[in-house]
């Protein structure tokens, strides 16, 4: 089988070809797949299936923190300190709840940190926060398959949603500024808890010292067994730091492995893979129902106050789910 | 009717009294109410019903931001800025992810600055963000059918599920500090287009009024129709600023009137709650399934890699959703 004029794969199992290209290094065949996953419908659940029986091998490091933490900066050096020769970046934009618009401006500050060898993909958070909840792991799982490694997911922000993606990773780096906040913040954003590792960047302000010792004192308090969350002091723009956290993810990486908790925790999250792709569905099929004739009558009657917001959901429901014949 | 010996109302139709009681100014039963309406089943949807035909009258206005800003600090102040007779404060406390458990440092710190006439209640993010969806705009019309005016709902975070429960009050106050990130990073969190008003606190550290220039320049490059959100500088640990921030509130409330354009708020935030009542109600039906019999058998073929997490909610779907007859 060989590539045709245009650089296409032409396959009677194309799918097959497209995966052995993306693994042979083919940038452009690896876009196209994730593509394909993205786009829902029957080709994403064929890529899906693919992936998943390739995937597994490759190291996945979530970076998450509040906007403004210098994630994006410290994600591409990350890439670089790997010394990897097939290292990917998918990177979760978050996009705004009211035009969907994804906003580039930290991926043209990242790149020039990042080496030319980087596969870097960003996902915009359109729709419902659940779409992302499976269209990351399938991301992951098609890059993994490909032969990428490490694959480092960046999230922004410390809301639920975020905490979950970012507890999807093997390994999670949670960084924190100095003027971020103190240790309580941290806890209450609910930080404290999926963080393997913290990471205070801008370490080169006044109370950076001040910030370790407030995360050491919350870390002495909400003890995790077998593995205590270090501290590492960086000033990503200078690069500084950045090898102690390498060398700190690679550790981390050990432990899992060591303890079977690498195991463990792929496993819980196949589990949460599976109801989040059932949510994911029955919320498409609501939609369809909002959208449908009787839907957009009874959002009628809610505009005229005739009807409640609980009562009209009771009407779609009923709908939705018709009593079943004996 | 009257209270019996230990305070309870007897009544034939006791959802009518309790109303009465709580509009009265009776704090225990309005608690008792809330406690109701968060319980979920039979008895929540009635005290909704009955207080979606109660409600309407109050001034319903949001504070978040990201964790560290302090906004409860605000929100206790602004409470006493407003100067009315029955204030509220529903404060959405985040919860661990992984323990669901609040965290009450804030409530502490808060109830120092919040005049003894203010109701306070503090609701946590258990479970799934859709809970809250459906359990805020429940409680805020509780509260607004007792009577209560302003409510405040204070939520902590950037994420998307604060920004959606931000914009469910009429105006949405967003807070930043001068060390929370510029005004790309505020635009990132989708929070530019949510703010009504935006506070800049802790207005005593240096680069404040290099914030302000940030959003004035962000504001400038997207314009919204008909109000520009004002920007407050505020100290809110030695009370400055609040009582300019409670004038730019009802500047906004007077706007919301004159313009209809609070008629067409409150008309899409009831569309919305259609949606999210539909979708909460499904989500639970997934969790059901996930705990039958069956739904224990797939994961357990998810755990042992027979089945991928797709193939898994496939098969939990066919059950949810059994063919119909023709």
């Amino acid at each position: 089988m060989s590539p045709n004029r245009s650089g296409e794969l032409m396959s009677c199992d194309p799918l097959d070809e497209l995966f052995e290209a993306a693994r042979g290094g083919n940038r452009r065949t690896l876009g196209k797949l994730l593509t394909m996953a993205e786009k829902g419908g029957e080709p994403a659940a064929m890529v899906s299936e693919q992936a998943y029986r390739g995937a597994g091998q490759a190291r996945v490091v979530g970076v998450t923190g509040a906007p403004g933490t210098g994630k994006s900066t410290i994600t591409g050096q990350l890439v670089a300190a790997a010394g990897a020769s097939r290292p990917a970046i998918l990177a979760i934009d978050p996009s705004s709840p009211l035009t969907g618009g994804a906003i580039l401006g930290d991926r043209i500050r990242m790149d020039s940190h990042v080496s030319s060898s980087a596969f870097i993909r960003s996902m915009a958070t359109r729709g419902h926060a659940g779409g992302l909840a499976v269209a990351v792991p399938d991301a992951v799982r098609v890059l993994d398959a490909a032969g990428c490694d490490p694959i480092i997911v960046e999230t922004v922000g410390v809301g639920q949603v975020e905490v979950s993606i970012a507890a999807a990773a093997d390994t999670t780096v949670v960084v924190v500024t100095p003027g971020w906040g103190d240790a309580v913040q941290a806890n209450k954003a609910g930080l404290l808890e999926v963080a393997d590792i913290f990471v205070v960047n801008k370490a080169d302000r006044p109370d950076a010292r001040g910030a370790r010792r407030d995360l050491e004192l919350m870390l002495d308090l909400g003890h995790r067994g077998g593995w205590r969350a270090p501290i590492v002091l960086t000033t990503a723009t200078e690069g500084e730091g950045i090898g102690d956290l390498w060398a700190e993810i690679e550790r981390h990486t050990a432990h899992l492995h060591d303890s079977g908790e690498l195991v463990r925790r792929r496993c819980r999250r196949r589990r949460e893979e599976v109801a989040d792709r059932v949510e994911l569905s029955l919320r498409d099929q609501v939609d369809q129902m909002i959208h449908s004739e009787l839907g957009q009558a009874a959002l009628n009657r809610v505009d005229h106050q005739e009807l409640s917001p609980a009562a009209a959901a009771e009407l779609l429901l009923a709908e939705l789910n018709p009593p079943q014949p004996l």
